[in-house]
């Protein structure tokens, strides 16, 4: 495999709308054409996006389990799965090597980026964008309730994530912090090709441990919300006895764990149907196998 | 009339959960309890609020305009506009002499009051709030593309309007906001009636005069972003020249009336299926009829 193609997916969910225009914008700029490495770009899920709704049937970022619901073609979102393997897929009509999959959160998190699992590939280009932008990165692992992942059908990808914006709210900022870094990407994959830029040995990482869910009654109701000094505190460590929840009548929740945790996607308004407040993560530094350079671009 | 209830209106629209959640928790409550002026509560949508989203088949906050389409029952907003009325109306089987409607914007607008029309009985109710927390009002008339505003149902009637909050994100802060507004409603109203406090004799408001569409293409795609310069800038005045939109390739689109507007609703999600990217409006000086406590409570 020599890496030709970096795919770049906007609209995965449909009311992210600033990474489709980031996408287009980004796309219509000249100069962009590169003969070693080049761009992809596809709408990941375009019927939700012209409805302006996450989904149509399903999460089109947990339909990617290709073990499970691949062939069961009555929901949109498989069908779509399906579509974008077949055809940008490493063994489709249009192989592309990497698959960036751009997402806006209404948490307060900023630029990050989200990997899944420990690929050694992933890790080289979290590098890569970590080392220019100081990005932080959330390593999603061992979730079984969340599983089926986009990027997870490329041999490499990663999930940029930048917030805080509305749902269906374009925001120029978020959009300039998007086209910054698919402008990068490319240039610093070029670079660490010609051996002009070194890895780092080691990679600061938020490791996903589980998820929170809000406080319910028993019909299911949220009972409490997120404690004002919690909220837009995402990245921030949370120790034992710091609070997390306040109900109607002013009592508070607190994190009575031992360990501290590092909150992320506090109060993500797609997650509240996935029953998450919010998830949290332990910070580890973690030792990159020496030579990645070669597995990289093998 | 004797002012004996105030109808207090939360999901108006659905997705606007911080309103539901300040008007539980307000109602819940001790002490709220007052013989001489009753606060009611109701939720104004509650399918599309179940729902989590604005409506369901149409704008519940344009569905009173009774000469039209009252009797369309197959609307389910319509319906649920004659049921308001019909028990909370000034002629309904609980009736309301006052309607505060809640509403939250996706835009940068603080804590606003929105007027429609000039009734002497909502400048009276509007200086009482602007007297209290210097609250900008923003007078809503002479729009025709916008009618049958739900307060308008009722013989005197604001909305209160508070952002930016994402739609369907709980913001205590938010929430916190209404709960001063909906407790000090009463309390002021009540000094009126016994002679405690004065209203001034004039108001500055904001009086609507249009709106503007983002540009777009001839498929009508949206084509440019509001300008990074006007982004959160509600309430701020803009003058000739100055930038309202931006394009893809950079290019601005600037203001060019001659007269100075203070844009409001500057990117609200909700109302891009309206076509409108901001209002605008003037500021005045409105001065306020001198006998106002007694036309009040007549």
């Amino acid at each position: 495999m020599t890496l030709k193609k970096i795919l770049i997916v906007s609209g995965t969910h449909g009311n992210e709308i600033n990474t489709v225009w980031a996408v287009n914008q980004f796309s219509n700029q000249k100069n962009t054409f590169d003969k070693d490495i080049e761009y992809k770009y596809i709408i990941g899920n375009p019927l939700a996006y012209e409805r302006g709704c996450r989904y149509v049937d399903k999460d089109l970022n947990r339909s990617f389990d290709l073990s499970k619901s691949y062939f069961d073609n009555s929901i949109y979102e498989i069908n779509r799965a399906n579509f974008l393997i077949e055809r940008f897929g490493i063994n489709g009509s249009e192989p592309c090597q990497i698959a960036i999959d751009l997402h806006t959160t209404t948490a307060n998190m900023g630029t990050s980026i989200v990997m899944y699992g420990r690929r050694v590939k992933d890790f080289c280009l979290a590098a890569l964008l970590q080392h220019k932008f100081g990005l932080p990165i959330y390593l999603h692992e061992k979730d079984k309730k969340q599983t089926g992942f986009l990027v997870e059908a490329w041999p490499c990808g990663l999930v940029i994530e930048i917030g805080s914006v509305a749902q269906n709210f374009y925001n120029p900022e978020i959009i300039n912090r998007f086209l910054i870094i698919i402008g990068s990407l490319r240039d610093e994959i070029r670079k660490l090709k010609n051996n002009q830029i070194k890895l780092p040995r080691s990679l600061v990482v938020y490791i996903h441990q589980g998820s929170i869910d809000y406080p319910r009654k028993e019909n299911g109701d949220i009972d409490s919300l997120i404690h004002p000094k919690r909220m837009n505190q995402d990245w921030k460590p949370v120790k034992k006895g710091d609070p997390l929840f306040i109900d109607m009548e002013g009592n508070t929740k607190i994190y009575r764990g031992e360990d501290t945790i590092w909150p992320v996607f506090i109060g993500e308004v797609a997650y509240k149907e996935k029953n998450i407040a919010m998830s949290y993560t332990k910070k580890e530094v973690i030792s990159l196998p020496i030579r990645i350079p070669e597995e990289f671009f093998s």
